[in-house]
């Protein structure tokens, strides 16, 4: 496994150049980010060098394509899709992501069924430049009726709608926050081929009854009361071997230093490490 | 087109051979059955030949599968599967139908993602034997009510459906009664491209309102208030060229005698046939 | 079905709009051209109300895409396959068309393994697009040792080709010339499903054995020895309703004056319509 | 990974229960048998508990369809491939095999393009069992000129053809001795993707030029020259989790006691696996 950032929870970092600067300064292999904008700043083969010479990758892309609503606003959106995925496939990032909101306004079975046509194309799309589509469920209870009709927010049902999609590259993005507050286990996560994880995030959560847990009241790892070392142990048992991001979303951006955070993050993330027993993994991978 | 019958609403007619006797004495070309019954009955040969003898051929057969339950209740009946398609396949019948309940006691979403996930494996292995199959959209209101949770009952929907699916082999059983209680007009058959109308029902609804239409409370065609002429020459102007057979579900199966509902299913053919201006087509195809 | 022009068998017609109300004036009701050239001259709308003003529709576009080299430059050639899907559907064209070439110099089984691969990927863009994609098999026999290993030139590997690609919208380009120089028959094009036929282009084989027609030495329809009215008989036999484009390849450009090509090619199509008894069908769709 | 056996290099081992019981006491955790006769001559439940006691699974089946022949062919060995999935499912076997032969009587492209349509077929079908497919590509120079025309033998090719395929559950069955016989190297398989190894095969190679090897001359594993200590560590880097079973294929059945060929089987695994400094993995995995 590679460890890494995404932005949120790192305050106000500034440049890519500062970002990425400061990411290798404190031991990140890999960070979340826009391939696009990457591109945009500093060309193709300004952005390689940039992430070469801080032997930074990039971990994941979100999807830039409305799947959630018209027929129009997907196909106006396949534009960006080929974009990204020229730009990512330049980078060398191989993993695109998308969440899936717990409950929705639309009638729940309809929608389903082109949420599998759309989001299959864009397993297509991103699959012609070798990409894989991770599919993140959302597991805080308030977001399950925060819409009309409950939709899906378990692995399980995320697992048999990337069934229904049916694309060798489709596979999930594990969150701890989601696989804690949808209540699963050690096995849960051990027991998946490693090849249907296609991403993962890492963060916490505050002490109070699982069922108040808010989406965005996230903890630094280690700082709350998930269980991340099983969280960890279990990826490593399954035999994945990408990415694991944090990302903390808060309801404020954090006030504190960026520098500071991004200590606070790095001794999170040993924290957890060294509770899982996988110091030697970060040497190793 | 082909014009023909199910079992219901032509009463007790008796034997295979008696069924297929009768049905071409009155003119049908075709009847919805079993093929395995068929097989087991007659022999591959025999039931070949007994359709031959008679000049009537195999329409459509019933999906033998439970998609709508467990995976392991699936996963039994592909057996079963295997056998009717070998069946069908050996007697010429290249089409197999199963109906899609409007509500559902389980969470809409989620059983979406698993009935693509299933239909799309039947469809894959109808296909094997050159065999389509044909997704019935279920109209009448008090359905849409009869389970807990919403499901899909219009055409629009289902063709979603035969999207996420994905198959080449998938189509629409049209159904004038689900046409009719769906409140679509001629344009909505019209237009669909027609090797995505895999089979037709017709028949007919009393005259009551449309939103207290019961599925079992079905008429013959002409003896209701469909407009049956509209819907003949809708699936004329698609290029439909297969069968269409009637299927007429009452409450209590009709106790006139078998030949006298022959003869009245026939004058009810006849009658929509002429309002469509369709009696040549008879003879023609 | 409509009937319409390519480019080739026309001379120098000018511009799009010369083009087009030549095409109208001479009673075509379809064109295949370029749908991004149309609208890189003349804006999206401007390229529309062109069409529309002349009663003229887009029948099919050429898959602008290479499939047949490397996958850097299949790769290369998406952006102009979203760019060229993206005009097409703009104007109202949902056919795209691409040839296979009947012998290659690269190992058969590998190349067709990519093919099948290369092609449904195109077949996936387009879709989202409502865009069909045509498979155009090449006869004329001196193309099938041209290069070093035979490759396909069938109209039954072409079909197991559309198959080994699986997706619903690729079917067959039929040309006429292709469909005589591998001596087809009448059967073979009325027993198509019509949706299998995406496109179809016509013209005529000079009176030499059939093995000695070369491909770019074609005439207008009604002029040479091809039985052109069994294989319209035959294309309405199966139900196609889509375009008919005339396509005279030619070693040199015709020299005659465009307006009398024209002529030519519309008392050609005449010709040929009146064999086929298809008169009626000319007013009517 | 988990070692084993097939029935290849064992001699005369008797019956299920005296090779399983064989197996176990040298020291084996899997064979590649066939669960129909498993099942056939125990019962589901008999199978089940004979692997059960001897704590060794069944690790791959062979394809029981003719996918290279005819359709007819391959149509009536489905029900065939039923019976397998169930049986293999209901005794734990998640793997089924099937080689591609490196040349072919077939014109190749149409061969290929068949082949992608039925071995997909054959995918879907064995998915609904949770069992995966492995392709074996085929190595030894004397097998690509055996039939007429060269159809493919590397691995590249072999993935191009998986990808031809697009079902998510379909990998390779990698070959110790065709990896030789292809000249690949430790990258070719650390660099492959786990979920893309279905099954491995291990077997040593004589020592003469390498493009005289012969298919049906293979030595036990370290009695040869390939190099399998780096075979080994490749799949061990590549994250592969599964079988690995010796597949001595000779011109003779091998003369010597079954229990002293067991033996020798034991030893060589031993041999190459510590050459492969790889000895704790067996006591972990």
């Amino acid at each position: 496994m590679k460890f890494g950032l995404t932005r949120a929870g790192i305050g106000s970092i500034g440049s890519d150049e500062q970002w990425l600067q400061a990411a290798a300064e404190f031991g990140f292999q890999v960070i979340d980010g826009d391939p696009v904008g990457l591109v945009q700043r500093h060309g193709v083969q300004g952005a390689a060098e940039l992430l070469a010479r801080h032997q930074v990758t990039l971990g994941s892309f979100g999807l830039p394509v409305d799947w959630r609503t018209t027929d129009q606003a997907f196909r106006e959106g396949l534009p960006k899709l080929l974009e990204a995925a020229e730009a990512a496939a330049a980078l060398g990032c191989k993993s695109c992501c998308t969440y899936i909101l717990p409950s929705t306004d639309d009638a729940p079975a309809p929608f389903m069924a082109r949420a599998v046509k759309r989001l299959r194309l864009c397993a297509q799309w991103l699959g012609a430049y070798g990409i894989k589509l991770g599919l993140e469920y959302v597991g805080p209870h308030h977001l399950r009726s925060q819409w009309k009709h409950p939709f899906i927010w378990t692995q399980a049902d995320t697992l048999a709608l990337i069934e229904a999609i049916g694309e060798p590259n489709v596979g999930l993005l594990v969150d701890s926050f989601h696989w804690y507050t949808t209540e699963l286990t050690y096995n849960d996560i051990a027991n998946l081929p490693a090849h249907l994880i296609v991403h993962v995030h890492i963060n916490d959560a505050p002490p109070v009854p699982v069922d108040q847990v808010r989406d965005n009241e996230r903890l630094y790892p280690g700082e709350g009361v998930i269980d991340l070392a099983a969280f960890l142990q279990a990826l490593h048992k399954s035999g994945y071997q990408g990415a694991v991001t944090q990302e903390v979303l808060t309801k404020e951006p954090p006030q504190e230093d960026a520098r500071e955070l991004m200590e606070r993050s790095r001794k999170a993330l040993d924290r957890v490490l060294a509770a899982a027993g996988l110091d030697l993994l970060k040497s190793r991978l």
